[in-house]
Order: C-alpha cells, then sequence, then structure tokens
C-alpha cells in the first residue's frame, strides 16, 4: 500500500503529519492524520485512535484537540481517520443532510445501494488502516487503544465491544451509545442496513453488551450543557447496560460544558493519561 | 460601550467567550475573543494580549493555540483581538494580497487613503478594546501583557516598547522584528503610513530600540524550519539591537519548527509561564 504525504509540522518535539492514500474498503483517496511524539529511534509505541463526530474530517481534532501536549508527554501515538468516504462519485445524500452521507459514515460497512460500494467505515478503520499504518510507522500493535467523540464515541465503544481482545482502552466523549434509539442512529443504520434490525445490533453499543459482548471497563465524559444529550445520546442507558452486565463505566457529567471542542479539549489529556495507563508494558 | 456576545463555551474550567462591538477606532464591527480562567468571585486577574498574524483572525489562535490549560492553571484572562477591520465598506488591497489589507492591519493607524478611515489597528488595540474589556470582564489593568506572532509578534514588541509601563511582560513566536528592513513590512508600512521613514520608526521593533525605547526583557521563539525566517522575520536584527541597548533578549532557535501554529501552540505554555512569572504580585 502507498501513502502520500500531505502536510508535516513540528509539534511539541514530535511530528504531526496528514497523508492521503488510495483506499480499497472505500473505493475513493482517504486521508487521515497521525501524531508520532518524540522517541528513540527503533522504539515502537502505543497507539490511540480518536473517532470523529458528525461533520468532522480528520482536521478537527487534529487542529482543536489539544492532544499532542499529552502524547508527547506519555508517549503515545495519535491517529484520526476522516468520518466518510469524500469524492465527486460518492453518493452523499439528496438532501445534504449533516447527519447521513458525507462526514457522517458512522463507522458501519453499508449494506444498502447506493452506499454499499464506499460507506464501509467499518473495514476501513478497522482492518485497512491499521494495517496500512503499522507498515508506516512506529507502531506497537500490540498496545492499541480507542476513543471517539458523539458519532465517534459510538465507532469507539462499538469497535472496542466487538474486539476487547484488540484495544486495551476505550473511551468516549459524548458518545452516540444506543443508535438503534435515537433519531441519529435511527436514520444512519437504517440507511445504510436497512431494516434488519439484528443488523443494527452489532453495531448499537448498548445493544452489543446486551448482547453479550464486554469490555474490561470504560470511561465516558458527557457535558451537561450539550444540546444532544436528551434526544441523542442518552448515556443513562449505557450506564444501565453495563450495571446490567457488570462492565465498569466511569460515567462523569461534566457541569456546564456542551458538545463541541471545548468540551473535548478539556477532558483530552485526562483520557489520554487513562489510556497510557491502560497500555503501559 | 456595548458589545454582543457571539458564542460562549465552557473550557478547562473557565470561559471562552467570542464577542462583538462597534468599533469607533475602525468605524466597523470588530470581533474578538476573550478566554476567562476558573476564579473567585470579585478577584481581578492579569491578562495576556495575543496579537495575530498574517490573515488570521480572533479564531486561529482561539482555536489551535492550546492557551487555555495553561491558563486556566495560572489564572490568566487571554484577549485575542482580529488583525484588521473587514466589511463591506472596509477599502482592501486592489490584488487581494494576503500581506496587505484585510487580515494584514499591521496594528498602525493608517494616514495615507483610502486606509486612513478605518486601519486604526493601532488605537484599536492599545486603546478603545482595552477600555471596553476593562468594563466588562474581571480583569487588574494594572498587571496586563502582551504576546503575538510574526505580525502580531511585530505588533507585541512595537507596542510594548512604546508603553513599557503598562505590560509587565513581552514576547514573541517568530516575529517581524525590522518591517522597515524587510518585503511584509515596506509594503504596509509605504501603503499604510507613506513615504515618512520616521512615522515607520514608531512600529519597527529594532528601530524603536535604536532610538532609545526599553523593555525590562523580552522573549523570542523562533523555529529554523520557518520558510519566512531569512527574508521576514530575521530575528538577528533584534538580537544586534537588544545587545547594543542592553535589554535582555532571551531569543530561542528551535529546531524542527516551522511558521505555524504547530510551532506556536508548542511553544505556548512556556511563553504563558514565563508571562505569569511577571505578572504575579
Amino acid at each position: 500500500m502507498t501513502m502520500q504525504t500531505v502536510s508535516l509540522n513540528r509539534s511539541y518535539g514530535g511530528t504531526q503529519g496528514v497523508y492521503k492514500h488510495a483506499s480499497r474498503a472505500t473505493g475513493t483517496d482517504m486521508t487521515f492524520s497521525v501524531y508520532v511524539p518524540p522517541h528513540q529511534d527503533g522504539v515502537r509505541l502505543p497507539v490511540v485512535w480518536y473517532l470523529s463526530g458528525l461533520t468532522c474530517t480528520h482536521a478537527n481534532v487534529t487542529e482543536k484537540g489539544d492532544f499532542r501536549a499529552a502524547c508527547a508527554e506519555l508517549g503515545l501515538i495519535f491517529i484520526a481517520p476522516d468520518t466518510s468516504p469524500r469524492g465527486a462519485d460518492v453518493p452523499g445524500d439528496a438532501n445534504n443532510a449533516y447527519d447521513f452521507g458525507l462526514g457522517a459514515g458512522f463507522y458501519v460497512d453499508a449494506t444498502q445501494e447506493p452506499y454499499a460500494r464506499n460507506y464501509r467505515m467499518w473495514s476501513y478503520v478497522t482492518e485497512e488502516l491499521p494495517q496500512l499504518v503499522a507498515d508506516q510507522f512506529p507502531i506497537d500493535s500490540n498496545r492499541q487503544s480507542i476513543l471517539g467523540h458523539s458519532m465517534g464515541g459510538h465507532g469507539a465503544l462499538t469497535i472496542a465491544l466487538r474486539h476487547p481482545d484488540r484495544y486495551r482502552a476505550a473511551s468516549a466523549f459524548a458518545p452516540i451509545v444506543a443508535p438503534s434509539q435515537v433519531p441519529w442512529g435511527i436514520k444512519a443504520l437504517r440507511g445504510y442496513l436497512g431494516d434488519d434490525k439484528a443488523a443494527w445490533r452489532k453495531h448499537d453499543a448498548v445493544a452489543l453488551i446486551e448482547d453479550g459482548a464486554r469490555f474490561p471497563e470504560l470511561l465516558v465524559d458527557q457535558g451537561d450543557a450539550d444540546n444532544f444529550l436528551a434526544e441523542q445520546l442518552r448515556p443513562e442507558l449505557l450506564q444501565s447496560a453495563c450495571t446490567k452486565a457488570g462492565i465498569p463505566l466511569t460515567l462523569r457529567h461534566q457541569p456546564g460544558y456542551d458538545h463541541s471542542y471545548y468540551f473535548i479539549s478539556t477532558f483530552m489529556a485526562d483520557h489520554l493519561r487513562w489510556h497510557a495507563a491502560r497500555l503501559k508494558g
């Protein structure tokens, strides 16, 4: 697999890169960012995957995420994929919706037309991109963790629950925890996966836990001034599922915080420390 | 004076605000950002002014500057003005240049037409905006400092050198230190101030020092991979002027760093600690 370098910038003693490659999974060019902290030659480093929310590209967290200081200190590689395929030939949404199509891949492999060819973000994020970066960066693939925001929190939780042996830690900022039960998720799962509710359950953190998926422990931060809290996010559903399943969940309601990167960046270093502690050794 | 709130976001325990007001100085609406860190009611806090570089608005540093963690820890208010007047009636540049007109006010009061009415960023940043924010935020006006990047580093240095009693600290990232001697500066000073070189010297840090201006000490970080270093920035001219004048200058050449916010953000917390130490008491 080949990869083009879009940009490289020295930052916090390491290198913030942006890269592009032709993706087999999506049939499009895909852009992603990788921060490699300062490190000794020959060392392999743990990697944290960050999945972004609706409307985002790799750039939002790369510019606004305040993650580099902590990654430099903790010795973490930080990877941010895009949130959907993009390009002139990629079907978007007839209504130019912000919550479906471009910028809204929901980390599933679509089975419905016209999306099935390109909207394969599950395969992209769990298979193709990990293989690509393992070849190109000093990554210790035995030490991976995952986190995300909103739609990306949904992605992080579902991917971790279905790959508990691959990821040593998982956390989320304001995640969509039960897409089968909220408007954003119902629209996306129906649009990409059709009406088969069994298929939806494999992409719904709460349903996965109800159906037996387990993870050692989870961390979630949620702002209590988040406009999407009651209708789209509903962290109480995750709390309830984790309690029933015996999964330790640290769910923190952060007073006054909204859904923005001003919220995410505030708690980013804290999440990265939590990940680093679980990625050691 | 009245002020409209554009946005408020909780961040690092404080509040990141963006505000708009009708400016007397520029004859336009002006937008700026203010971060107020967590603090006890009734306390007045020191304030750090950040002046941005060419093409920027308040938003660049507000989103990419990595300043809030340090400001929250150190108890600093952080204010970021815009870099020029803007609006349908504001003369820009016939060539849509990035280095003159909109986004490129150079922190001077223009005397040349058609710029003299609106391009009054010196008065705006040193007089009008300080008065406005002193009324609206819990600022201790006896504890102010100033820093900036590139064109904004030029602004910070010239403003500090002409107001050594007002600012307790001044620093810069990759500043234009001698605009009278470099293409960006010559174009701007001639365009805004005309051919009177005596007027230019009041907006040139090196010339101000040569002409007797003093400041207790200065801190400058400069990336050695900065594309603008040799032609536009020339920190050696500041070094030489400071040495002759007996002004202690800490000039750090940072290996591998460019002119971007990836550079600025890396050293932002360090600058803020340096400011905070001088703003105490």
